[in-house]
């Protein structure tokens, strides 16, 4: 079934390796345990300054880094096996690539964020930040799914990481922009990275693969336990590196009513598009995290709650209407062909809550933010910009991630178009039997399996 | 497929957006972050009272949180996916109401429990009881899953998140009855409540539809996702509004050994009551969780381990003979069909959980309790009240509350049956085709593949 | 379809009902809360000691204890569901043998750890220590999966959980070895000891229930859900137990990248040692965790992160190579059929995680633990042993440990080979419709509806 160009016996095995050993040799040169981690710095940072356990950033942060890994992990991965013949390739791929991620990310963030002497410090902050940004190459990964090889996947992380990395830091560092759930850094990149990816690597004959594209019945259940787990854990996604105390509070009940908001708003619009007005699968499972993603920088933010429900409706109504009316339009217009809807679960709404987010720091003022200031707009509390300026330079964020998204994705797609990588032949996309082995019912089966049976047996029941 | 009148494409858009912009409304009124979540007023917090970070409630009680968010919508949403036709709408309509019953319950029980100076103030326990109350709108819709429209669903939710709010003020401020994880105010009330509106909304026909009331093999499998969710967090439930420090632990530990004994009797009776001695999977996706039901009430108490193993032994048992003796008897005597059998999981144990409760407070003693008497029966401590008529007062809860969703299931069970509301018909309840755009294999496949094949329809697709 | 010698009417409630009367007794006459879990004594403990409700254990644990038990339930149930016939019995025996492991276990292990003044005191660390050892029953349960009847495998977990507590006793309390994550009492113990029973229960003529041993399409991605989990909460696993501070976040840090590269030498050897370069599920699912096991001892020691990861890539190698070369020399030489494959993935990377263990204790320095020495090796840090000394103690615990599980494991064999335990014949191994009802669509479908096929529909594919 496999043609020699997919057949990975080699090149799998060679990539992996290859990029295990750099990384763990990198590691062993520059990653060093950070003084909450390594026993002999903590347990001086205990006597030293009059800290108690409790003090460990551990234990402010770890519920919420383990529902981000269950986002990363789960999250993305169950929402992808939607298709009806890709679902080992979804959770599969989908954990190859974000295992990988995690690490090179810590060292491209650490590069960039905790370089002291000589090296590389890491914590249970640092986890969470490799976590996000596998997250945005996990969106990018939505655009491409089903059309791409393991090795394609694995160098797309590998540049993307480095971009994301140098992005943020730029926005972060530079810009002093916050971003804290990543509606720019992860989302807007992650999604626009991928759609110009997906763009380089367009296949004007990938009708051809056309009846592997949709779901069967249990694969849109199996899609639904990746919708939930992202919605459930999305307030704590956002949250996970906020400051201490109300911040982190805050950011969870903001986005916690932001989803509940876009799920109604993704319904209703669900049905409305409808000639029968039935509801569609695929605006649920998708439409309905918009929530999430609008409040990703404006989270900790005073944004109030009803603030929150105002942006999660119109980002559950923006999201399901791009599903019905943009993407067609990107695919027969632009070649864009985007398998999951990243464009509308992460891309609009992403923008959207960058604006949202420049719009919050404007209006920023000392009378509601209170000492609070310090934690969420800390130039603007130490008096070095004024909340408009904050505003500007949120919004000249965007703008430059618009900017690394799009050509960094050109470049990566261009970069995949090298020979030799494994892509799949446009008749065999949203297959799994070109990478894996598969049990009897998948090899000539399943929709089949389900319509055509032999009357004698089933009479037999 | 879908005649008119189950064409929702008008009025479910029109009912999500009503209700989405006048919460919102209510919400811009009323609802504001509490010191805890408020920028400035949990600065002033830190200053004024010499409080640090970690006495901010978010960090005793958002682990907790997240468990019974988790139970919420992937336990009682996958848990109904039993049905071998009625997955999306199990798993989906759960996510649309409880979304909806989540902003809601903020502002019915902000206005009972926290609405001072004009204003509701909200932040992470408000969260979990909002969740709570979206609990006993669940268990009642899992009486009547399958039979009703979205459109009914929401109504329902509308009503009963109202009555629940007004029995639950009642019940703890007035009355001063504990009941921390809800063996009356959640289980018990849902449970009546929804039997309640399944008895008005009867169908003598509803054998047409009787083919798909079953499961099919991985349709179960599906619905052990819910169960064994529901069965983990169980614990967190509990324990997530009870006092701090040994309270939480306490219940913890309570509702861990109630559930483990509740499921090895289910496993027992399952087999038992079977010609062939066979278990029967929905008393183990069910029965086995009446462990945590029981203990809802006592499991803050100082109930003894095993005293929780004996109640949830006890629950687990009725449960199961519930299942195969009660409900075929509500059934052709009441004409109260129960789609998911809360009457054995929640209706009978929430009972016997209350009545549990009644007992542990009517034996408190300062002797066990010694100054964490306080925590867990303040009126008891204070002096303002006896242990037994704390005890009489939580029985007395209980029919209050079985009154209260008696009368109301009543009331709301009639106004569903208004016309115009898109409820299915009798030949196509338990049937996704009626409100969801299905995939091929579910067209006329699964059932038809599984039981009988009509060879005409088959090869016609 | 059950033969007389498979109906547990009778014997299977006996069973449940014997073995939970005589742990509620035990449980009355032996174990109380602990000072944590007790209202009268924690408030004493706040009174007395100046502790505040923070210092209570629960709020440094209950985190980590929540992952664990959804490692135990849901990670280990639906890793074993990926049998095409056998999902029932998987995910539900998994729940009852763990739900009666855990509470018998409180009592084994109570007796040796936390037995004073006649009582057992339990509490948040108990409620832990007694799902890691039902982790270890589960790991011989899946040598032994769809070979057993209930009953028998309830017998085991009795007999099996005291033996774990003995050897638990003797490395822990008497060897002074340190194993927070069970690389030794968890892995090697469960791994070893379900071979033995396995190699005991041996049938020869196993083959007669051949087709059923594989996977169909969707019960491998059942077992995703599995296998995800339980990589995602490994971290907690390990770091459940350590002590507080940076001892927990350095093992979680730890087992993350060890986990990570185990990912990556997983696929890499997957795809290499196919023909055809395909990946294979089986290995995904189980060779992809190893990396959690192999640093289930020295997680909490000063592993490094690229030490980690050396020892996850290794371990994922082993794992995956002994799929393929080790387990059919088991079973062609040894007579030791592993349904699951535990022998790698818990097998083999246990063994080295204890020698690992072993390798660090020895080179374990002042210089590099500093104050910390006292948590991680407290016999080294008082001086009572030297480092040397400390990694002698971890080889001979893992001989200790290897000697019970190989020695326990016969003798439970044996014992479970007495006539009338209701042991499927072996014709109907890995068959739900022996234990369970099951729905129409299994009776003689699903196999069947997935083996007969139009042939004209297929080849067209």
């Amino acid at each position: 079934m496999s043609s020699h160009a997919t057949n990975l016996r080699l090149k799998l095995p060679a990539m992996c390796f290859l990029l295990q050993l750099f990384t763990i040799i990198l590691f062993a040169v520059f990653v060093r345990y950070d003084q909450e981690t390594s026993a002999r710095l903590w347990h001086e940072e205990l006597m030293n300054h009059n800290k108690s356990n409790l003090d460990n950033d551990f234990y402010f942060r770890y519920p919420s880094f383990q529902d981000v890994h269950t986002m990363i992990f789960i999250g993305f991965g169950f929402l992808m096996t939607f298709l009806k013949r890709y679902g080992f390739g979804s959770v599969a791929f989908n954990f190859l690539i974000a295992a990988f991620a995690i690490q090179w990310s810590t060292l491209i963030q650490g590069f960039f964020h905790s370089f002291r002497d000589g090296k590389i410090h890491i914590g249970i902050e640092s986890m969470i930040n490799a976590d996000f940004c596998s997250g945005a190459i996990l969106i990018s990964f939505g655009a491409v799914l089903g059309k791409t090889s393991p090795i394609q996947l694995l160098l797309m992380a590998l540049l993307e990481v480095t971009l994301f990395g140098i992005n943020e830091y730029i926005l972060l560092s530079i810009l002093g922009a916050k971003d804290a759930g990543g509606s720019m850094t992860i989302h807007t990149f992650g999604a626009y990275f991928g759609l110009m990816v997906s763009r380089l690597l367009y296949r004007p004959q990938l009708d051809k693969s056309k009846e592997r594209q949709g779901s069967v019945y249990h694969s849109d259940l199996f899609a639904m336990i990746g919708t939930i787990y992202l919605w459930l854990f999305w307030p704590s996604f956002n949250s996970a590196i906020t400051a201490h105390g109300d911040d982190q509070q805050r950011t969870v009940m903001n986005t916690y009513f932001s989803l509940a908001a876009s799920t109604l708003a993704t319904f209703a619009i669900s049905a409305l598009i409808d000639k029968e007005g039935k509801l569609n699968m695929v605006h649920i499972q998708n439409a309905a995290l918009a929530g999430g993603v609008v409040v990703g920088t404006s989270g900790e933010m005073m944004l109030t709650p009803f603030g929150a429900m105002i942006a999660g409706f119109l980002a559950g109504l923006i999201s399901t209407l791009g599903f019905q009316f943009v993407s067609p339009i990107l695919e027969s217009r632009l070649k864009v062909r985007d398998t999951c809807g990243v464009h509308n679960l992460h891309g609009m709404p992403g923008v959207l809550g960058a604006l949202l987010g420049a719009l919050l720091a404007t209006l920023a003022t000392q009378d509601v933010y209170g000492d609070g200031m310090a934690d969420v707009f800390p130039l603007v509390a130490d008096g070095s910009r004024t909340a408009a300026y904050q505003g500007t330079c949120q919004l000249f964020a965007l703008f430059i991630t618009l900017g690394f998204a799009v050509i960094g994705g050109s470049l990566v797609g261009a970069a995949l178009k090298i020979k030799g990588l494994g892509s799949p032949p446009d008749t065999q996309c949203f297959e799994d039997q070109v990478y894996w082995e598969v049990p009897e019912d998948h090899h000539n089966g399943y929709l089949t399996a389900v319509i055509h049976e032999d009357p004698e047996r089933s009479t037999s029941i």
